[in-house]
């Protein structure tokens, strides 16, 4: 059994959820706030990052590029990478563009800002950080839009890797109400689209202490 | 033939330089000063960063991490990433600690407000990101030696991509003199094993105007 340490509204374990759901594995979830970090949890992983996978009560599992490679080698079944190197160069450039670019530029301003700092009560958010994100977040919409094109997903007609990295991302800012889906039709219908799926229901459900998601959170037909 | 846009003092166009190298794959450089944000470079590869390869004038190889496991998958002889899922889970573990939280720690800082402000002629260095980087390098080196232990490389007896990933963005810092290597003597042992391979020799011969490294950085035997 796969023991996962994870935090619901880190974009980067949503990713996980999605996986290990997509691909029909088994696991059972523990909380971490990483930013506590923890003694036990630093010893797993260094870098203090979650999500950290414990397998068997052996293996750690960890490293965002590291663990989701882990996991396509381990449980080949519905691979989700693409079927030859050059079909995992276009998803791996996608997935690499939404864990570091999109992240650093949108989902660290928000996520830091105006969710951790109020559950760790550690200050108050930068309002600047905050209106960087909101003015990033536009082309970025756009660039979800120009990939996806014609395709129902992002990376064809098949929902990848590329998929579930954009849409977890997305998924921590849309629980706040951040996304201005408004702003690219394209890039909303495809987003309904991964929403509707059933590895993604259980991130619907996430309940965070002091914060109530917009109504259309919950709601595939947003 | 291969086409490699790269800048001398961008860390991962040296780990691709060194990897090519290493895997007996010829190639061509091409000079990219990738903060211009040239339109044609941009066509390649969005994000703007180096470095990039054109295979046969056709495939575009971009984006640090799907890069270099593309050549790997392309060019298995003399892999640099394991034979196991558990070892290429280490290898990946170590190559994405020096990728990005070495990067964004350290290298980051040196590079941009040391050279690039320099070459760019784009303002004056922020000292305190200089300071920030300098004290952040230390438990980093550090970090080498724990791994290391008593094998001759990183991540084992031979050397990987883990290894080439370090050097890499340490051999930035070098050539501005800002490596402290009598912090850790084991540390500096393994930098010396991996300066004095053939792979690392062209990156000691680079040279880039305004700029004097020190005189060990071209010895091996500093």
């Amino acid at each position: 059994m796969l023991e996962v340490y994870h935090y619901p509204l880190c974009p980067f374990s949503r990713k996980l959820r999605i996986v290990l759901k997509e691909k029909f594995i088994g696991f059972e979830l523990f909380y971490e706030p990483y930013w506590e970090r923890r003694k036990e949890f630093l010893r797993m992983n260094p870098s203090g990052n979650t999500p950290v996978i414990l397998k068997d009560g052996k293996l750690i599992i960890a490293g965002n590029q590291p663990l989701f490679e882990y996991i396509e080698e381990i449980y080949g079944d519905n691979s989700l990478l693409g079927n030859t190197p050059e079909e995992r160069l276009v998803i791996r450039r996608i997935v690499e563009w939404f864990d570091v670019k999109f992240y650093n530029e949108v989902t660290n301003y928000i996520l830091n800002e105006k969710i951790i700092k109020t559950v760790s009560k550690s200050g108050a958010p930068n309002s600047q950080a905050i209106q960087a994100a909101k003015k990033n977040i536009l082309y970025h919409l756009d660039y979800i839009s120009f990939l996806r094109g014609d395709n129902r997903y992002i990376a064809g007609d098949k929902p990848t890797l590329a998929d579930f990295t954009a849409a977890a991302q997305l998924s921590v800012l849309d629980f706040v109400g951040d996304v201005p889906w408004h702003h690219n039709q394209n890039t909303k219908d495809w987003y309904a689209l991964v929403k509707s799926r059933p590895s993604f229901k259980p991130l619907l459900l996430d309940k965070i202490p002091n914060f109530h998601p917009p109504a259309n959170y919950a709601n595939p037909d947003f």
